[in-house]
């Protein structure tokens, strides 16, 4: 195991003198984050005060999840599930999961009220062996409050209430919360989330790291690379994309375009455009996180990118050493021999050469590959960079204020109606 | 069958105002397109020139793979997949296309040069019956054409050369480019891309129509649907979008957020990315289109919208009879009783008042429903808004000189290296 993450940088000298400039304040900022001197900075260094009997716990959990069911439908949205589709798809690039043939299958839900999405669901998985799990830190969020109801409900007809109950499990708040009573009240199975971390930052708690296990991913491993994130060379790593992406925004750049060259990665990206848009984008601040699958959309978005409204900066996610690959066979001419994945490459640095040209400011942020270990060093590293980031441009990276404003109407809507 | 499409705007009087001001040009404009002065305008009431003879052709080549395969994988990139991926996933909710158990399924390939989604591809295909199909108007992409070779290998260790060739495809220009040539050398069957119609105004063609008849949908009916999109009612509801989109650029807005509430409909959220993007993104100009998932990304984006740095407008696509639903059963409480697609909609009204409420301008397409009609009319629709929406900007919508850029510097990285 090992792995590491590096940052390279195409963008014009001006932005990185800038980002210079925001050295020390973004040492400042680490030291107090890594002191957790502000609220719900649990997330910080998480990885090194859990303990193995905790550790333990989660795994032990698992187990009994693994040995009920074939399908284990998550139900919860924004960060209660991000995380953990991002690592089951992104670990061994979605094998990591699968290793096993017998492993149970996630499957996610709650986070649409789209009855077409949830009638589909559970016809495809009423046939199986089945156990769920809501994760919300209060229970009362619209989106998975109502899916849970549904898969409630299909379990009490398949299995009775009595063993409906034993095959529902809970993440939620330790206290506080509906959630947190119908556990009481039920005797559900349940972990906690802590107190002191949003859900943004929460993939490598008991949130993520409950289906993580489930999938049969070594949560173990993630663990360590968590650790190994807190390394010097690659604090001083976050430390600096976080004062090069306060740099750009500078440069009056409203959009980060963010992507990765394997759809495996698809997941992960989006577990950042949360992670980013919800810790920055706030007091009329922020560039839009974008995600973007290459080399995909530079055939369906390439021209804008090329030589459209230039408002965006890019950060591309490389994964050096992907865990599968086709070699083109003799009857490829110009490719023949050749790996897909060099070709791949050959795509990255030409749209990296093509955008530089045209002056986008481009980052990439390369990780050595799709191990276990990797993608808890990759989810710690994006935490701190963003972090940082929040705080250099002088926002709470930590609260949500404007996400409470939909739910407001909705409920109002609903009540005029009713 | 029937239905049809309505608008509704949310925003300030003023952008409407200035709407008005672009009606007369916008009028000229679609005169122009329809009576095809221009060229690249074969996709203009193509719908309503295609021969019952042409139709019955792509019909019977569809009988003849549905009959051999149960895979059908479709190879293409940017607006050789995207109209078909959009299709299979939109019509029905994903029944259209799987309505009879024994209906082929369509896989994609060639939209990315990863090694391991074409490994994982084909471990997952290769017990199956497979049939291949090569969508590329001159063959030479490079993404498809590597994903191609690998696919041709699988079916010629699989079923020897000369049954590979009977289960090989192609939708490629009548005389012209590296496939064609192929086909004439080897004698796969295929069909004509005319040479009229661009990648992303292509859908309406065999490039989409082929593989929707594989996967079982009606294609009668969304062509129909595509002729029902030339009512005047249709075209003012076009002529005037593209009116109001010309206006919201005026407010400095560089972004359009497009999406819609069904997951079924994000593949045809990303055909439109594409469409806006590529005939729009030029000369500097052009709102990035960035698609979004809802109410899912309320809950990561949510924040940025409701607080973040307002460049962006939204377009929201809204299906007002989805295909599937599910009650909420006597324990929901508060939600007790309800269909999910009225609390679905609640969602919606609640995410318009809240953004309107910060400024957002909000566009509102409504869908009647998910049909084979209905799409074809939705597809028309927008082509007519995009394509009016880009000589109102004072850009050529029909072609994409930016998309070579990083084509040219991936092959002199390639030769570099060789």
């Amino acid at each position: 195991m090992g792995g590491t993450i590096t940052v390279n940088y195409a963008m014009g000298e001006e932005i990185l003198r800038r980002a210079d400039g925001y050295a020390a304040e973004a040492d400042r900022h680490c030291g107090t984050l890594r002191a957790r001197d502000l609220p719900y900075t649990g997330w910080v260094e998480y990885a090194s005060r859990l303990t193995d009997g905790e550790l333990a716990e989660i795994k032990a959990l698992a187990e009994v999840i693994r040995r009920k069911c074939t399908v284990f439908a998550v139900i919860g949205i924004g960060g209660s599930y991000l995380g953990a589709k991002a690592a089951a798809d992104f670990i061994d690039g979605g094998r990591g999961s699968k290793r096993e043939k017998d492993a149970p299958r996630l499957v996610f839900a709650g986070f649409n009220l789209s009855g077409s999405y949830h009638e589909r669901l559970i016809e495809e998985i009423r046939d199986e062996e089945i156990c769920i799990c809501h994760i919300s830190k209060s229970g009362g969020t619209a989106e998975p409050s109502i899916a849970f109801l549904a898969l409630k409900r299909l379990l009490t007809e398949k299995y009775g209430e009595a063993e409906a109950g034993r095959r529902i499990y809970a993440v939620t708040d330790a206290e506080n919360g509906v959630l947190r009573a119908e556990v009481r009240e039920k005797g559900y199975k349940s972990l906690v989330i802590p107190a002191d971390v949003g859900g943004r930052y929460s993939v490598l708690t008991p949130v993520g790291l409950l289906p993580m296990a489930v999938a049969g991913i070594d949560i173990g491993q993630v663990i360590e690379g968590a650790k190994a994130s807190s390394a010097p060379a690659l604090m001083r790593a976050a430390k600096r994309l976080a004062c090069v992406r306060r740099s750009i925004q500078e440069e009056g750049k409203t959009v980060e375009v963010i992507g990765a060259f394997e759809p495996f990665a698809a997941a992960f990206t989006d577990w950042i455009l949360q992670l980013y848009g919800e810790s920055e984008g706030k007091d009329g601040k922020g560039m839009l996180p974008v995600g973007v699958g290459l080399s995909r959309d530079l055939h369906s978005l390439g021209q804008f990118f090329q030589e459209g409204n230039q408002v965006f900066c890019e950060t591309l996610i490389d994964i050096a050493n992907p865990p599968g690959d086709i070699v083109v066979g003799a009857d490829g001419g110009f490719y023949a021999g050749k790996r897909m994945s060099s070709l791949n490459a050959a795509v990255r640095a030409g749209m990296i050469e093509a955008h530089r040209s045209v002056g986008v400011p481009i980052v990439t942020v390369g990780v050595t590959d799709a191990s276990a270990h990797c993608f808890g060093m990759s989810v710690c590293f994006f935490e701190m960079v963003c972090a940082v980031t929040g705080l250099l441009m002088g926002v709470n990276p930590f609260d949500q204020p404007g996400v409470e404003a939909y739910k407001k109407e909705m409920m109002r809507v609903l009540r005029r109606e009713s």
